[in-house]
């Protein structure tokens, strides 16, 4: 098997599943009760939510809330912080966010999509644009699921906050998280985070908040996550998250430049002809989105799994048309689109599974080619 | 140790971790994905889904979403389902309801809170008395989860329907599913569960809703569960849920006949001058709810602990008042409410734990008292 779809989940790391083994197997008890093991279960949450939320944020500034994944944390950000008036995002944005924002006009937000240049980052000046007065809310995408362009959010927060200093600025990082680096400016309010792209388990994410932020429960019910988001903690999820953090931020700058290199190298493997390459050389290294022109993306990907190399399409998510908005948002024409295939990486990922996978795909490509 | 607390979580059921291992192990990917691993996760989630739907109701009425715990549950089948009018729930919900509930006020829905009986079932004449023409949304729990009152809510729901066909009818099923038999009428529109109570892990609930309700997204993004809760689904976590259920389900009036003699054993051990009994013989058997008059509760349970008995208090919900608001909305005097203590058992609850926890009881609660 030569997977190269670790942008759609990664396997869960077998360290990291073993040390929060324990909270399957003995301290299992609720962190909210009151005796010896619940308070340890409870020690357990705390301690890896310092952790996590000590690797991209400042705790005088920062505060951090455990949600169950990436999408409810998104959901968290924008149904909590757009109340009023408009809501910014960019046409880049994961459903996650770019569904949420649609549902903000029955709930009497008008929801503002700005438009992203070729490689997928957003066009921070029309973004702007849209900024005015009225606007209580704007998203940006750190990374790009469907390209990996990175966008600037720290400098795009800063100019936001200057132009409306009351606008909340959230960042969906669930492609970014552990694999590029950050550290959250202030004006970076809320950032979003998932568990199971770097080796946790699905099931778990984490929404990185503003402690300025009050009135911002999502989750009604017996108090938990300091009333932000009730519901018994996940207590393995969380500790496993936490751990698997551990061993990608520790490795962060190296995996980085390996992951580059692989990328680099998979694409000078790829047959020329038959692919172009829409990731730009700046986007994060894990991903390297291609398109097959004139082929089926969705039937070259079908051809690859049948010989043990898995990759991704356009969007994993399933959708009335057969290719990706928010490449199409990129300005491709509907060759291009169709023919999408996304590799993405992990710091696991070796040079024999690239070049091996490289031959399979050439091959299988050609052979596409060869039936029309 | 004797755990006496099955009802705040429980142990993960062993042979259910195993069986689920496989999505941590191998079968990791995402259930979105087109090739095979992806569609044997998405193959195993929709199987969990179908035996637990089949456990309780009729596939051809109902429909289960996964959610990430029951406190999800309650939130959704409430959010979505209560839009208009006013809303009517008892005094003895769970806070998962009764928190938002109290948030519907600020959504324009007017909440109304029915009275409980002594035992903690909730009086059901009152209840019909505060449903009309605008209620849009009843929620009843089925198992009061601090006394084990059980409401009749299949005669409940159909009363409500009685009165008002477009009402819609949840139920908080948390503390029963899995304990007492139930199997939901078409007059029960919602009914949520949680798989941590009943072995599974936690971080996984379960919406059942009837089919005929559409526009019930709580989630918003990739469009997974049928596009009610979007985010990848937590396999492991999903699966491990349906094989607890298998294990509880099929013994499930063996063990409640049993469990019910421990409760009977329980109480009859215990020092009759210190303890009243608050649970009534008609409640679920699984939990014992009893008063220590004149001792604080929560300082008996801190004594039990040090000595391996571990039991609840009134809440496990931190709350202002030092006592349970759900105990108070029985009646109790307030002498009662301080010395309140909650044993809960599991079906692997032995008779040995049970003489021996009662032992220990006596003996803190005498030394208590003898400390006044």
């Amino acid at each position: 098997m030569i997977y190269l779809d670790h942008a759609a989940t990664t396997r869960p790391n077998a360290r990291a599943l073993e040390r929060a083994g324990v909270f399957y197997q003995t301290t299992w008890f609720n962190p909210s009760a009151l005796y010896a093991g619940g308070t340890e279960a409870a020690r357990a949450v705390r301690a890896a939510r310092e952790s996590l939320l000590s690797r991209i944020a400042d705790p005088f500034v920062h505060e951090l809330v455990f949600t169950s994944g990436g999408t409810e944390a998104d959901n968290q950000a924008i149904f909590c912080g757009a109340k009023r008036g408009n809501a910014v995002a960019t046409l880049g944005e994961h459903s996650a966010v770019f569904s949420a924002f649609k549902e903000l006009k029955g709930r009497g937000v008008e929801p503002r999509f700005a438009p992203l240049c070729a490689d997928g980052s957003v066009n921070g000046e029309e973004l702007l644009r849209l900024v005015d007065e009225k606007t209580s809310f704007v998203s940006v995408v750190h990374v790009n699921s469907e390209t990996g362009a990175v966008n600037d959010i720290c400098a795009l927060s800063k100019a936001v906050k200057q132009k409306n200093p009351r606008t909340l600025f959230h960042s969906d990082g669930v492609q970014a998280f552990g694999k590029i680096p950050v550290r959250l400016p202030k004006e970076i309010d809320l950032y979003s985070v998932s568990a199971h792209k770097i080796g946790g388990v699905k099931g778990v994410g984490a929404l990185y908040k503003a402690k300025s932020l009050r009135s911002f429960t999502y989750q009604f019910g017996g108090g938990q996550e300091s009333d932000f988001r009730s519901g018994t903690e996940n207590v393995f999820g969380i500790c496993c998250f936490s751990y698997a953090a551990e061993e990608v931020f520790s490795e962060l700058p190296v995996n980085e430049e390996r992951v580059a290199a692989l990328r680099e190298l998979l694409f000078s493997r790829l047959d020329q002809e038959i692919f172009t390459r829409l990731s730009s050389e700046r986007g994060t290294p894990y991903i390297l989105t291609v398109s097959a022109k004139g082929l089926r993306g969705a039937v070259l990907q079908q051809l690859l799994s049948a010989q043990g190399v898995f990759a991704g399409t356009g969007s994993a998510c399933s959708s009335k048309k057969p290719f990706s908005r928010v490449l199409e948002a990129c300005g491709y024409p509907q060759e291009t689109l169709y023919g999408v295939l996304r590799f993405s990486f992990s710091p696991q990922t070796t040079e024999e599974e690239v070049l091996a996978g490289a031959e399979i795909i050439n091959r299988a490509a050609r052979e596409l080619k060869s039936r029309l």
